[in-house]
């Protein structure tokens, strides 16, 4: 009873971390408007403080708070109206007790106003005298120069993934052009003898491959660029060729199918070949996807996945997706998980990090966590998941009740 | 105190409903590799049976499994070995009782064995007879012909939005090339007197616009395509023209700034007189956005937004996503939302449905969500914010303690 030698999840990802210490992803100048979804390379600072001046947050009345004190519903403040300050305009006007200057929202506040009084408490009589029927406190309706960003404040961190609230942020601190990292570029292998494209006819022991369409929509997911796709037979001379061609070319190199260990186990032996360091993990503690390979060829990471499509996206989600975030130096934080009750007690496979197929049911704003069984390599249980529970290879398995994470699919 | 006559969101949406029933946007047929993140525009069927053949799931030996029975690791069953199936061709082999034949992976299961019997289980003796330790179940080890996927079922319903295991299912079913949703097409448009692009320098009372940056990045976000960005005066024939000239391009056209009822109220006087049925809804019951505009002119979907980045960005997301998901006819439960325990007490403002900033901290397997501050129209406020959290219009505020949903920014 053979059985393989392998390393923990969290082995892996050490190996991982000492084997791409110091390599990362080039990186390019690109226009903000460009950047949604890219990752920051470098810290930005803001280049100016917004807002510039201050500025009025409501339509309404520029005043000194102190004149409004004690106003009221029935016994309101009179104040001289002073004009308008237009929009785009700098506010020419001067408060000083007594006096009030129409401001509205995101008009500049005038010289000595301190606060604001929304029209909706303010009544104008005849053209020089308002009515106001509500205290204000000092600042009310203001946003002061500055207030919102500071000029040299941290604006977005190195690691950064870009989201639309950061390029307006970007935009407002003055900040048009940015250094981010290159898109990874990803070349998708399928290997198998009994593979043929899915678009072929097959004869009967041949299988469509269908890894390359899911590992390419998965890279793309993830914002990299898909370089290349390949289905090659389980030969070790065009696999040599086919992977050599694609280290050149890519960043990383997927390479599904053909990594049990039996006769047709040629993956580990081309990578190795190709240079050095080569394979330095050989087998995963997990369920599924334990025949997982990994190596590094010059800088270009190469994974041998299983050839089942429900254990090659997840071994893609877990190890290569890992490498994709290393690369660009990508905060792991910024990945927002789910977490639910678990509906039914889970079993674990002693000694593996098991990944369970779950699906989802909302129950009194909370999630309810329901297990989803299938055959291994079925792929329609994968379209039926929500995401995956993992379960620790050092756990008992999981409780019904228990509090769970599910990454989503 | 004159005050605006509003709509809740619920009114709202129910509008919207009504005055963009019938309407959605054109189709257009993709290869499957193009549709990441595409809607679905028709209910798919497999186009045949996944597997094709009876397959081994393991590597190991097809059995009939009642050979196996009593097996065990101290009283091994002997059978006798017919040879290997080949990966990529028909098995030839018959098996009968107390025979036994090597299959991979993948392979092709050979008439008559019932059950796969695992490698480390078995010990092969000579060339002709192996001993296998373990007793197997009709089944076990094997994905019988259509087991995965049966031919003519539904594999992806309309409305769906493809993610890369629906692309391997569409591909593993025999599909590829599909009928999608056109991407909505949104026109971008900024309006204020005291706005200048972002890049230019400004004057006092100037005001750099970054909203054009915001909203189009969100629109890039939902899979949309922004056809056009400007910057336009509050000028009545300025922005008649420009809205005139979007509508024609665009699916959805958002014109943010100029919306507050005042002086400079042109977007909505720009709307109706560009066409039938014009603006709907003036105003809704939200905290902050209450100035909200939505009209139709032709199938056009014409939105004014506050001008501040901050009440822009949630009512797009609140009202311009729901429109642009109606427009695909996206299924809504597809947004996998978050649920959390509130960590603090949170007013409502009565009779609007309010939207908090809100951070989210994990705590025990479980999100515990925090609110945040800021002044109205801070963009900082939104690059520190997670999410945002809804409080309904009639809802006295939420508790400490409480179960809450979050809506990821």
């Amino acid at each position: 009873m053979k059985l393989l030698k392998v390393d923990s999840v969290e082995e892996t990802k050490r190996k991982m971390d000492h084997y791409f210490e110091g390599i990362s992803l080039d990186v390019e100048w690109i226009d903000i408007a460009q950047a949604l979804g890219r990752i920051a390379a470098e810290n930005l600072y803001a280049q100016r403080e917004v807002p510039e001046f201050p500025r009025s947050t409501v339509d309404g009345y520029a005043v000194m708070a102190k004149d409004t004190y004690g106003a009221s519903e029935s016994l309101p403040t009179f104040l001289q109206l002073e004009g308008n300050v237009e929009m785009g305009e700098a506010a020419a006007q001067k408060i000083v007790p007594g006096k009030g200057v129409y401001v509205p929202t995101g008009g500049m506040l005038p010289n000595g106003a301190d606060a604001m009084v929304m029209i909706e408490y303010v009544e104008s009589l005849d053209g020089d005298t308002i009515a106001v029927y509500k205290a204000v406190a000092p600042g009310e309706g203001i946003m002061q120069q500055g207030e919102d960003i500071q000029k040299g404040e941290p604006v977005v961190a190195k690691g950064k993934k870009l989201k639309p609230q950061d390029i307006g942020m970007l935009a407002a601190a003055g900040i048009f052009s940015i250094k981010v990292f290159k898109k990874p570029r990803v070349f998708v292998i399928s290997t198998g003898d009994e593979l043929v494209h899915p678009k072929e006819e097959t004869k009967l022991g041949q299988v469509r491959d269908i890894n390359t369409y899911t590992l390419s929509a998965m890279a793309l997911a993830c914002n990299a660029e898909v370089v290349g796709q390949v289905i090659v037979r389980d030969d070790f001379q065009l696999l040599q060729n086919t992977v050599k061609h694609a280290i050149e070319k890519s960043d990383v190199v997927v390479v599904s199918g053909g990594s049990s260990v039996g006769k047709k186990d040629v993956t580990a032996k081309v990578i190795d070949s190709l240079g050095e360091p080569g394979v330095f993990i050989h087998g995963v503690a997990v369920k599924p996807g334990k025949p997982t390979i990994i190596g590094r060829v010059g800088d270009t990471a190469v994974f041998g996945l299983p050839g089942h499509p429900v254990s090659a996206m997840i071994i893609y989600k877990v190890f290569v997706e890992y490498i994709l975030r290393r690369l660009q130096q990508l905060e792991e934080a910024q990945e927002v998980v789910i977490y639910g009750i678990c509906d039914a007690n889970i079993h674990s496979s002693p000694g593996k990090e098991t990944y369970q197929m779950v699906q989802l049911e909302e129950r009194d704003h909370q999630w309810i966590v329901k297990p989803i069984y299938g055959k291994s390599g079925a792929i329609s249980l994968m379209t039926k998941a929500h995401g995956y529970i993992k379960i620790r290879e050092n756990q008992e398995g999981i409780h019904k009740g228990e509090g769970v994470e599910v990454i989503l699919l």
